[in-house]
């Protein structure tokens, strides 16, 4: 370390190396301010564009209504999401009206995704919020809606089955409702990751483009 | 896929979705263009506060040259970057004078990193430089002044032997110079970014506190 070489480095350090250092940490000083001052513009920045881009939101959202499945189509076209979603989960997926990601007015606190479903025979529950609190002073933290399902509907007591069946397949074990609630480790959530910034911002190319190495056999079985 | 549950999204798509799948489009081309207006003002903030910031780097450059053994010491405490530096080039990292961070004119393009040396027993070459071209429409890529070692001081040439005597201690098998002249997989070159976005920024707190974890054995030695 630095004491094998600047024996004098802690106490016995001589005036013009003191005096140095406590210029740099004047120089730093200014530094960490600037950098400050930059954070704030470019939150500024950022906060406005959120703000321009809302009523295109809006606008597309509205039209994505009057598409069927518009959603569950650019999630099982999805390369990541598809992955996820196992069959009897698509089935309750084409219940899914409306997705919504919202960033928080400060876009570094964190955002939240909204699943808004028709009436469907699975679950009571007409919006399903998963959110993300990323703010700076906190440890990230994430929550999810508890899901009410209807009697003999609940999807995730047929995880264990489902994850063994799955497994014997070659398939990713998480599926669409455990990741949903799963809330262990919300600094790598990936697949909100992949929602918020590739799904969200355009998934008309995933509606329109099936993708092909979504391992979905259905063609085969029809 | 899509094609499953709408069997006449490709070809036989009616009016009505048309006309919705190109009102969305619209709406995305709306939010691809202010995406790119939000980009170009980010990177506005972000080279207006790197010119803002440069006097203050340029006086804490010239302070940092008073110091001896300021880079060295800063390096030999960081927790990552002193993993590489092997012994004996810890002692030529003795005659590193001067350590850079240049960011592009445009930040999103790449950055440098210069070190500059005072004349020395190891090589002939007054700077080493290692630059990313990180820009948009290229592969990203880096490259490295080739060293001028000096006859028998030609530390690349020990590596297989303290390469070997690294493994043994259980040491990290990268070491600095070979870091410096490798540039397989520039895209993924941690170091690089620790030194851009860590040690750059506030060397002085690596200089003053003593890594407590940097496997440094020497206090046994002595
Ligand atoms: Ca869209
Ligand atoms: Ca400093
Ligand atoms: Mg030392
Ligand atoms: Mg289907």
């Amino acid at each position: 370390g630095a004491g094998s070489d600047d024996d004098d480095q802690q106490d016995g350090m001589d005036e013009a190396t003191r005096q140095a250092l406590s210029d740099i940490d004047e120089c730093q000083k200014e530094l960490d301010e600037l950098n400050e001052k930059a954070s704030k513009e470019i939150l500024q920045v950022e906060t406005k564009y959120n703000k321009l881009r809302k009523p295109y939101y809006d606008k597309r959202a509205a039209v994505i209504e009057k598409i069927p499945n518009f959603w569950v189509n650019a999630i099982v076209n999805h390369p990541q999401i598809s992955m996820l979603v196992d069959e009897e989960e698509e089935d309750c997926l084409h219940f899914l009206k409306k997705l919504e990601v919202e960033e928080f007015e400060n876009v570094e606190n964190g955002f939240r995704v909204k699943f808004i479903f028709d009436e469907n025979p699975f679950f009571d529950n007409a919006e399903l919020i998963k959110e993300f609190q990323l703010g700076p002073n906190t440890e990230p933290k994430s929550t999810s809606t508890l899901i009410k399902w209807k009697e003999n509907m609940d999807l995730s007591k047929k995880q264990p089955q489902i994850i063994d069946a799955r497994r014997k397949r070659g398939l990713e074990q998480k599926t669409f409702f455990s990741w949903f609630s799963d809330n262990k480790d919300p600094a790598a959530d990936d697949i909100a990751e992949v929602i918020k910034d590739d799904l969200w911002p355009n998934p008309l190319q995933y509606y329109l483009t099936p993708d092909m190495e979504d391992g979905d056999d259905e063609a085969l079985e029809e």
